[in-house]
């Protein structure tokens, strides 16, 4: 398979989809759908929806019924991505090359925009006219993964623990793990999980797509850490070793940029390991791992 | 029925099981779950809890599974009020005479605990281990429910509206009504409606319950209106008049303070004509209607 074509292809069902989905601009309040709007259309590359769509598809399901659960979680992506680069978080002002949401609508747009677009995931795995053959049994454990994963005991906390772990110099790599499972990992875990889930799938199927989760989306942000140190700010998006500069946790300070690129190796290892049970259907899986850890942003 | 007891009593109850529901402090993060549960034990009435619980009571349900429910729309409350008095947005330093979230735990760690108590609460209604009996695809009805009313349609889109008439001197009575049947209404609809569909209920009884919350919803935010200019300082918790001092959009600025009062009258009629249906399941519904508009504090 040509996983560019495929992410390409992907990509633009997801976008389509999250047209669909989201509330236009045309309804009331205008400021607070332009704002959500904004941000969701920043040029994101749709990782985790597209992780859904594919782990659904990896266990024999048709990936056409995760796909509002997949919007849902880009909106739950995006609504993090908003209120962390909020002034009283990470004070960002640019964010994939565009000003970032608070500094276009203010901050009190900003804030209640990332607090619809988590709102309007939830709404829109619940809603009945999108429930495509779903069971409500399914549906339903689908918004719990989701909740569990983004909430205190998974992305919040995590962020929690960044913030509180920046500028120390005592930080472990215990700590880093902490940071990396709960604040990017446990989305990615919820992606394809949630998406096997709308599968239909059970007992070792889902087993291993949560393994599989669980390493590719550690991988996924040690290979971010290692971006910001070899990345140019092209590649990444935003200041090359902006990291370093804010002492931030990450998988290369605590363990060297060497250690932290076999770390990563490791982990899409690991994934890949995890989908020997699968066949054919799980290839485009096996090439997102792949491509986590090579791309160059 | 004695109603002060009845309201202690359910009010006892929700505070229980918010303490059993929420994350301990003693679990990590701890400084966020201390900051959740700061903000959830600081003295609210459980207004909407206590609807909810009624609601199911009036059509037939036993109360007690809709418990969970009724604690995630408590948390849906709280956050809204965490997120409202952050500086970017009301800039208040004192909420029911204590601190507000972001003056005990700085702005971050109270913008990520109210992103947490709303994931929290779609957590909860979806949890597994406290559907108690309700159906899947009832408790789904419910998340989209509620997510349909806190959302940008809702509660948001109330918010949002409220803060770009702030000192306007041109806001119409469309305008005071758009914000108080979004801002404050909307979760109080869904409160008795989620309540009245974790009993099963359908059709005209559905539909009755529909009307009660509206009409009680818009009841009870100008009865506020009205305590903000007629309540001392003490019974209202925060300082009296502050509505007027900001140039918020209320009833009785747009219509002066008698033709208010007969509005919220009027409401509470509406709100006990819709119960015309039910017997004596619906009391509790019905003391609490007069008792919105009665009430001092």
């Amino acid at each position: 398979m040509d996983l560019k074509v495929y992410l390409k292809e992907q990509c633009a069902c997801i976008d389509k989809a999250l047209d669909r989905f989201l509330p236009k601009e045309t309804e009331l309040p205008h400021s607070i759908h332009k704002a959500m709007r904004y941000s969701v259309f920043a040029g994101g590359k749709r990782v985790r929806p597209i992780l859904m769509l594919a782990a659904c598809q990896a266990v024999g399901g048709d990936y056409g019924r995760a796909i509002p659960a997949a919007c849902a979680m880009e909106m739950i992506h995006t609504y993090s991505l908003i209120h962390d680069d909020l002034p009283a978080m990470d004070d960002d002002d640019f964010r994939r090359g565009n000003p970032t949401n608070h500094k276009v609508f203010g901050e009190a747009i900003a804030i209640l925009a990332g607090d619809a677009l988590l709102t309007e995931a939830f709404k829109l795995i619940s809603d009945p006219r999108f429930a495509g053959g779903c069971e409500s049994s399914g549906l339903l454990a689908v918004i719990h993964e989701i909740a569990t994963c983004a909430g205190s005991y998974g992305m919040v906390g995590g962020q929690v623990i960044d913030m509180e772990s920046e500028g120390r110099h005592d930080i472990d790599l215990a700590t880093v793990q902490y940071i990396h499972t709960h604040k990017t990992g446990a989305l990615i875990k919820a992606s394809v999980v949630a998406g096997a889930l709308l599968a239909g799938a059970k007992g070792e199927h889902l087993t291993a797509i949560t393994r599989y989760g669980e390493a590719a989306g550690l991988a996924f942000q040690i290979a971010d850490d290692i971006l910001d140190i070899e990345g140019t700010t092209e590649e990444i998006g935003k200041d090359a070793g902006s990291d370093q500069a804010r002492g931030k946790a990450t998988y290369p300070a605590v363990m060297g940029l060497a250690a932290a690129k076999e770390e990563a190796k490791s982990m899409m290892d690991e994934a890949l390991r995890a989908l020997e049970i699968f066949g054919a259907e799980a290839e485009p899986l096996r090439e997102i791992a792949r491509y986590i850890v090579q791309r160059r942003n």
